[in-house]
């Protein structure tokens, strides 16, 4: 992995991530594929979209299709026809969220399938055996991932234990070809926010995560959190943002020096008929869309708003017609790539804070 | 609308069906998209997979979106962004098939909504007011729908009444832009066949649909009500063979002079797993499939053959992932738009038996 810097402005940066799958132009949007597939969009979709890179998951990849599948097809590059980079998170979060009897101690966690209810362990080291064998082109340690809302005395040995699993997934991971980020945490606590940061950055992970955001929590607390994490990082290493597909957090993220960021949000709210648009997000089953003939979003470029209307993909999502699903899908990704796009531009040409301030503007309906 | 004969082997023919809003070459298979979409598949996909018209249906858009937003858009083509020749089914089908407290009697049909129970009642002309504001290139007449294995007397009632209604279908239809199709119906009673099919041929309708087939007999009987029927229709307009999309039935069917097909059982079982091959269908579901590197079907040229294998797709189906039921959609609706492509050129090269002969062997795994 090559991480160069192509543009700053402020804090903010442009950057070129090389993976062996192709190169990351940065700030970049990463839509979700947990079990492998985006939901209702194919490769080629995701692609058209302007997506450059796919994330998936560890914790739901070695559940199914299992690391068997996994290893008789080559590793996800093959098995799912994904030419371009892959990013898999560890699967903590998962783990943490939505598994039931799930018992943590310093060796890893034992949890039960949300699939079969069969017990599995996964340590950091195991966790990296995994996503070796899913071949992602950046693999995510193994954190933990303590629900919003803990106290001080649990958070802080919850960031003890993160770093010395990150320690332990760096000694086991073996494959040159994969980078490792680790993952820094420390709640909304200022001072373990800095304590993991300095920790974790202080091992040769190839890029960083911060996790444990935009979890519930009010957009100042996560700005707050940045706030104090994102100085402390490595110039020269990427920074993941994990969780957050919101195009306001997005932008002030950005300009706090944040590359990378994901969500499965955008996807999932699409198919409930959750558009975003350069004035706001709207719900397109609202009764006034029904006979609206203007698309999306009027301001898009994007192949569905220049085909389709309102009314029809109104009409589509209040039926439960899963075409529906598919355009909105499409557009949700194109607005997200397209924004981080339209981003990079603003920061190589020196225009990013005008940028922000335009966009921000623009949604929150003061222009 | 225009209809000429480019070929013929034996009863089989290959024709060109000019329409308004484009020419389609026939023998054709029309994809059903129900409430103006086709599931798991959008315009620019059906149209990719081959198709050149698609089916729609008057009962499912007259409830939903309804005809004040179909009028507000000028029609279905405008409002689906269709810009392909789209075919409405009466809903004659429908109505008797899934309303509940369902009542008919020589002025029409009253019937509960199956989406809010409401009562509705459609006549012969109310079913072609539906359809011109629709828009559709070609429009069916309301026809009453017997359930399979009614008596000889109520069948004949029924072919008395549908021959009544098809009066006074074309007596109300204004549309110059729009065809109109006859339905010809008659159970499985060959006198009455025949019966139907002279009283409805002999009326100025535009082509001529065949119902009441494919609903759960066996083939041998299908065909000979195929037999009854096809030699006493007008050589120079198109035969539409209502809700058949078996491989093995299609190609009966052209053999005997059937032009035009539609069902929505290859896009319906694509969600389910179901997959058409030149060797016959698979269920992609079993898991004899979960290494499986090849293709759904190794001598299909479709892109998902030519870019997925069966093990990524098992997965997907499996794990009720939307985007595996996106490709084997495509998949389907390819392999049938490319059966009836090699049909006609078959026929154009006077090699219809051969050719029908190697591809139902090779179906049924003679080859």
């Amino acid at each position: 992995m090559r991480f160069e810097t192509t543009g700053r402005n402020g804090y903010a940066r442009a950057g070129k991530l090389t993976l062996d799958h192709g190169i990351v132009e940065t700030p970049v949007f990463m839509p979700v594929g947990t079990n492998g597939a985006i939901k209702m969009c194919s490769r080629e979709c995701v692609k058209d979209a302007g997506a450059q890179i796919v994330l998936s998951n560890a914790f739901h990849l070695y559940l199914k299709p299992g690391l068997d599948v996994l290893r008789s097809f080559g590793g996800i590059h093959n098995f799912a026809s994904w030419d371009i980079p892959v990013l898999t998170d560890s699967g903590g979060f998962q783990i943490f969220s939505l598994s039931k009897n799930m018992h943590v101690d310093d060796e890893g966690v034992e949890f039960k399938s949300p699939l079969d209810g069969s017990v599995h362990k996964f340590t950091p080291e195991k966790v990296i055996e995994i996503q070796e064998t899913i071949g992602s082109d950046i693999a995510m340690v193994l954190d933990e991932c303590l629900a919003p809302g803990n106290d001080l005395e649990s958070t802080k040995k919850s960031v003890k234990r993160t770093s010395k699993w990150a320690e332990r997934a760096l000694k086991s991971h073996t494959r040159k070809d994969q980078s490792l980020f680790g993952i820094t945490q420390g709640g909304f606590f200022e001072d373990l926010r800095r304590e993991s940061t300095t920790e974790i950055t202080s091992m040769p992970f190839d890029g960083f995560g911060i996790g444990g955001l935009s979890v519930g929590e009010d957009i100042d607390t996560t700005l707050r959190m940045l706030d104090v994490v994102l100085p402390l990082m490595p110039e020269n290493k990427p920074r993941y943002l994990m969780g957050v597909g919101d195009p306001i957090l997005m932008l002030e993220a950005i300009e706090r020096g944040v590359d990378m960021m994901d969500c499965v949000l955008p996807t999932r709210m699409a198919r409930h008929g959750g558009i975003l648009t350069s004035s706001g997000r709207i719900n397109i089953r609202a009764s006034a869309y029904e006979k609206d003939p203007t698309p999306l979003d009027p301001e898009c470029n994007c192949k569905v708003c220049k085909t389709y209307s309102r009314g029809y993909i109104h009409h589509l999502i209040k039926r439960g017609e899963s075409t529906g699903m598919i355009l909105a899908t499409y557009h949700n990704i194109y607005f997200l790539t397209n924004l981080m796009k339209q981003s990079r531009d603003a920061i190589i040409k020196g225009e990013f804070d005008d940028f922000k301030k335009f966009v921000i503007e623009k949604i929150n309906g003061k222009r």
